[in-house]
């Protein structure tokens, strides 16, 4: 059980550490969309995602003689960054387990922002193992990356700045959703600020499993984890934890292509002068193509990320030429 | 000339107008430069660049009896998008004077924005012409780039802005320049707000006009107006107005190559996930490639603006894969 309590707790832990991101806007996305649009990029948050957030709620609230011993980790990308950052800057060790095929870029990345990274062969070796053996040994906490109410807390955060910074509080809050942390969090800290605005996830197409839940009443399953250019938001499922709430405060999910969600990532390169991976764009997207599903005049678009590398960002910068 | 007051006063008129520009920073960046840098992203300000700050002020400071007859102003770039705003939120008309083979995109975008844009050929035809001859059927108030005070007042809220965000003071603040309206408008605010600091006005190699007119003790012209992938800052010389203050203000000036603002640019996406044009880069660029030409731990680097083509953006994400 998260509560608006442990979100307002955990702003206040993550004060004068992570960035008030600002809303962001621009006429011609408005035009686009045929509705207001506000864009919050998380993408300018310490290591280019809300993960930090999350992270730092997390380990902020561990006891002093637990948290001394350290933190563990499973990611190849954005939570990997959060929870290696948030480790270094409370002056605690951390453990990062990444696949040994993981893009040289993230474990260099990863390594730069004082974690040790622990590679492991995703043919012959299971994680969890390794994971179970390195917290035993070491007396570290495991951080998971979702379904972790500190985490879920941290997340929320988001929430709280739009309530503060919209400029009237009927909209719709459109949030990239993978395993359903960022979203969760987002929507207990609106249903009790700002009631009136309603959380939409927003999955890409073939990796829509919060969307097939939320519809089912019952958390669904992916079909595959890979193959998607969202990869930063691709989960087998909504977790154990997030999806109830999503279930009680969410409408329902929304389905975009990735060809919308390149086009949305041009199109905040061009408007608004930001890098949006692509996850992190399938809200924009959701917005500025599928207006049809929306119902409200306003949609607050959350841009959960931008550790994009520049090859896909080229990809998605070719749309403009069509 | 134009005081510390002039600036507060164009502060109050863009209170809820411009956005208060966030500094940004990475410890890659840090592990780069050598120091601290802090990055002010006013490609995140309305129509992509600082430009917006100043046009606003000065629209905003004309008598209500002659603003409403309109504004005009000669620019095929930022400053025409800043001026088509200020008047279209001002709701008065605006005409910009643009050469007809200017980017199809630039003239879109100020049309978009509620700007009557005439072109003209520059081989046949006197822009100042055409402006006297409009401005005298219309009454239209010109508003001038760089060289008018109350554009200058505009600009100098980022120094506001800066003396406000930064801890402690001793810092260099490396600036874009082009006429001088950014520079010298920074310069007398923190003059006053926080003198310790230093302004330096960042230019491109070949068209470092104000580099070698403050070695020189006068306005020294550019070779040639045209050639540098750093179009948005390239003038024929500094203003009349804004020489005589960076001149009082500012340190020496910084040049730097082609080559390096667009490594800044690719830095800049893949640290801060801001996108920066190549003048407005020129700034990061001498933080990171030319550190031994500083003399302070921290550097603020004004990343001017963002209104870069997706072609010259894809040239600059190439020079990461080297």
């Amino acid at each position: 059980m998260i509560t608006y309590a442990d979100i307002q707790a955990a702003q206040h832990r993550l004060s004068g550490q992570s960035r008030h991101t600002p809303l962001l806007s621009s006429p011609f996305l408005d035009e686009i969309a045929g509705r207001k649009i506000f864009v919050k990029p998380e993408c300018l948050q310490h290591t280019g995602s809300f993960k930090f957030r999350g992270a730092w709620s997390a380990v902020s609230a561990l006891p002093e003689d637990q948290r001394k011993n350290g933190v563990i980790a499973f990611s190849s990308g954005n939570h990997a960054q959060g929870v290696a950052l948030a480790a270094a800057r409370h002056g605690i060790p951390s453990v990062i387990i990444m696949p040994q095929n993981a893009p040289a870029l993230k474990i260099a990345n990863t390594r730069a922002l004082g974690a040790e990274v622990v590679l492991y062969d995703r043919a012959t070796e299971a994680r969890e193992e390794i994971g179970d053996r390195l917290s035993a040994e070491r007396s570290l906490t495991l951080i998971k990356p979702y379904d972790e109410p500190m985490v879920i807390a941290g997340q929320g955060t988001v929430g709280l700045e739009i309530a503060t910074d919209l400029p009237g509080d009927n909209a719709e809050v459109l949030v990239p959703c993978g395993g359903g942390g960022l979203t969760s969090g987002i929507s207990i800290a609106l249903a009790q600020d700002v009631p009136d605005m309603l959380v939409r996830p927003c999955e890409p197409e073939g990796f829509d499993d919060t969307a097939r839940s939320l519809a089912s009443g019952r958390i669904e399953q992916n079909a595959t984890p890979e193959g998607s250019i969202c990869d930063a938001i691709v989960t087998p499922a909504p977790g154990d934890i997030t999806f109830p709430i999503m279930k009680e405060n969410c409408g329902s999910g929304i389905v975009v292509t990735d060809e919308e969600c390149l086009r949305a990532m041009a199109l905040a390169f061009l408007r608004l002068k930001i890098v949006i991976e692509p996850g992190g764009a399938t809200s924009l997207a959701a917005a500025l193509f599928h207006g049809d599903k929306l119902t409200k005049d306003t949609a607050v678009c959350v841009a959960s990320g931008g550790n994009v590398d520049p090859a896909m960002f080229a990809r998605a910068l070719q749309t403009l030429e069509s």
